[in-house]
């Protein structure tokens, strides 16, 4: 089982090493242009993070409205904000204490806002039912990942707890199922099939894992992170028997799911794909789905706020689950409101509703349009492949390094990868994050790269990405 | 060692039933008033939190027009909003990536605020100089206190690790301690002496701890939460001493550092203090102090935004500190903002100065005049008695209740306190708390309630309230 550890142990280093090796190298760079040194760009530009606005998205206005109005509600004596932002900031305010974001709400977060979020599920997945009481807001969707796991992971368990978990997978999660003491238990998606949960390998993974740990939990992100992949129903379906015949807790890290560009690809949750399954499945499988105010078309990360919603969960556990959520005391309430407005957009016939269609419309256009482009740019390149991006916030191409560049970076004490990264952002000004710090299967190597980005920023990065590749390559063959 | 596990558990039951159920009652009584139901009053003052806004204290007209322009930057387009409004919202703004709000931030914190905070620090504590890279800024100081403990307690240990706690004490800390499996190890604060804070009786605690536990840490609240004291230089460097002599780490929960209300009174830092003491005390003595938007004159609970300062810690332990905190990924950057304001408010000059100054200095006439008609009105009441409040945002006030009203709190299977709450709720319409939520002396009891309300409001609490408590104790005499 070395390479479980193996895993671990990368991503636990890169975290902490790589990627702030590059990091730090990013600020001395800034520093560097400020002082005037010449380079071949005047700027970096960033792309190692997943939110859109450090990209350069714009905020929607709904939303920014809306939370201005709440912070200062004196903004609603003019005649400056339309209508229905009034309305929606006065009936948020309403249910707050003392009709002020100041003020501590509720652990699970403000009722009317649960209630309202439970509605849109409900609607999300074709009518099946969602209950406010299995909702609980929290600071981020991360925190309440955490939690959860916590609940499963025993840290003290021998054999410890295994949680199964994609590869590559966001890494901040195998951090805090390190951290919680958890076995992580890799299971590698096929990436020559488009990134595919395929249930064999899930098979093998919990097969070697037996060995040693136990395993309880199986998480899934989709769409994926970093891997751009969407899943199918039926790909869902299959996991969740697997979980049922493994009697796995499935945790559905479906924070991307508002951002789908493929044609004819359709995100399902986990949850309306359990529920059309039927009994006994729907009423047995446990399941934790996350959602998140950091993603989508929205992009709000700093604002902190996401949701999980239970299912089949034993009441003695919810309580338990209440109790570590009221640690925290409440979620930020202006991530609340925004959850609010994520789940409950501006509809046809409201005044706010021609600018956020105009303005959610420009950031899918041209997501769509980068995604192309991506894709195409970095297909034709030597040495580079990109699976199709259906879905998600990253690009995630597999570079194909020479011999030499590899024994380059051994030579420094780097990852190949980070080499990669590294060189990309020295001679291009191009910030990403390797592949390493995701896990990948060994040999292999990649880049993550964001591309919620305005189209002429990706044009740029594909521009300075492609003249550094095959120099890169050129270089080392 | 019962009474440590009595009180452990008091609280943990009060916190999810006792508390519990005053908070279900009110929302039936509520919901009967809407209804039209008559009852003596017209609506529930709850005064049980201690969050101001939630009792009708306004919001700080600068802090929320510094967030409305920078969740909606053109907001500065117009001359609506003062120049230095729009300076420190630009200024703020230059510090996130992208310009946004909407992007995260580093795990510490914006590091520009981070640095701010840090020179408030210096200042506050006379020129002790404090280091920006042994702050974090975190979701409200409770989850940064929780991170701490988390370094601090070893669940796994045997003998349990233990923590030195006053009782009473602001119970989301023992709930925190609990979770992580602490011992919670109560020592008393002197009620007739003011609530202080007694090195005889922290030996007592920590010889009778040593039987049970391996007591690492001492957790203080100054000024207090629930009771209302400000301890004094002197007491301080006692317990300084005392954590030096036992190599114990020192929590000090500052967060009600901003609310001194006595005329004589004075904030101390326990940093400055400790920096006092000069060498060895100094360099030695682990120091963790936490402050928070929530509190003070600024009352931002909601925007969940706090700070711990560490002193003294080994470099391997700061380590494992910024791993801990990264789980979270960041603190939300509008309550960061917060902090930036609340530690760098305007000054004499700006603009925004009058304004400001009217308005705190209503706030601190209030409170400060809610203060002196409490203690004035409790003390003047047959078996109630209010020590002084000095600081925080609590009166405690202890109620001598008469043994037929504790028969009959038994029979009804409460605790006696809870009782008085109930009926006081019933009778009165005010939300207060049970003093067994804080742990209390055996045979004693108390109620606690917010004193950070409009001086109208703490009329009619302290007007209802004298009403039921004559009344209460004649009916049950
Ligand atoms: C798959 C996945 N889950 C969770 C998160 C955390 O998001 P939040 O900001 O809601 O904590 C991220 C953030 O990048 C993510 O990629
Ligand atoms: C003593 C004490 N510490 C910490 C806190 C938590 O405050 P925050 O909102 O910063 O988490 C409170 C809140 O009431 C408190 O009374």
């Amino acid at each position: 089982m070395s390479a479980l550890q193996e895993i671990s142990l990368n991503i636990r280093n890169m975290k902490q090493l790589e990627y702030s090796v590059l990091a730090r190298r990013t600020n001395q760079i800034k520093d560097e242009l400020k002082k005037g040194v010449k380079k071949s760009y005047r700027e970096v530009i960033d792309v190692s993070w997943g939110d859109p606005h450090r990209a350069g998205v714009k905020p929607l206005s709904f939303v920014r409205q809306v939370l201005a109005a709440c912070i200062y509600p004196q903004l609603m004596d003019g005649d400056k904000l339309m209508v229905d932002v009034k309305q929606r900031a006065q009936m948020l305010l309403r249910a707050c204490p003392g009709g002020s974001v100041g003020s501590y709400c509720a652990t699970a977060g403000v009722p009317e806002i649960v209630e309202r979020v439970s509605e849109y599920i409900t609607r999300r997945d074709g009518g099946v039912p969602s209950h406010p009481e299995n909702i609980y807001i929290s600071s981020g969707s991360q925190w309440a990942l955490t939690n959860i796991l916590k609940v499963l992971v025993n840290s003290e368990a021998s054999p410890r707890t295994g949680v199964l978990t994609p590869v590559p997978c966001h890494s901040t999660t195998i951090l805090s199922l390190m951290a919680l003491g958890a076995e992580v238990v890799p299971y590698y998606l096929r990436e020559e099939q488009g990134w595919a949960l395929d249930v064999e390998e899930l098979q093998r993974a919990w097969g070697s894992a037996k060995e040693v740990c136990n395993p309880v939990g199986l998480y899934v992100i989709n769409p994926g992170n970093p891997a751009g992949y969407v899943q199918s129903r039926k790909s869902m379906q299959e996991v969740i028997r697997f979980a049922a015949e493994k009697r796995l807790f499935l945790l559905a890290d479906e924070v991307y799911q508002d951002c789908v560009f493929g044609e004819e690809t359709e995100f399902v949750s986990y949850k309306r794909a359990l529920a059309e399954m039927g009994s006994p499945l729907s009423d047995t499988v446990e399941l934790a789905s996350f959602h998140t105010t950091s993603k989508g078309l929205m992009g709000e990360c700093g604002l902190r706020a996401g949701y999980v919603e239970l299912v089949n969960l034993d009441p003695a556990v919810m309580k338990h689950i209440y109790s570590l959520f009221s640690a925290d005391s409440c979620a930020p309430v202006l991530g609340q409101f925004a959850l609010d407005v994520m789940t409950n957009p501006p509809q046809p016939g409201d005044p706010s509703y021609p600018l956020y269609m105009k303005e959610t419309q420009h950031i899918r256009t041209s997501v769509a349009e980068n995604v192309r482009r991506v894709e195409e740019v970095i297909n034709s390149l030597p040495g580079f492949s990109c699976q199709p991006v259906e879905g998600g916030a990253f690009a995630f191409p597999r570079v194909f390094l020479p011999p030499k560049a590899i024994e380059t970076a051994k030579e420094l004490g780097m990852k190949p990868d980070t080499f990669y990264c590294m060189r990309l952002l020295e001679e291009a000004g191009v910030l990403s994050s390797p592949g390493s710090e995701y896990g990948q299967q060994e040999g292999t190597y990649h880049i993550r790269f964001c591309i919620m980005t305005p189209s002429e920023i990706m044009e740029e990065i594909l521009r300075r990405l492609s003249t550094f590749h095959k120099r890169f390559m050129n270089e080392f063959s």
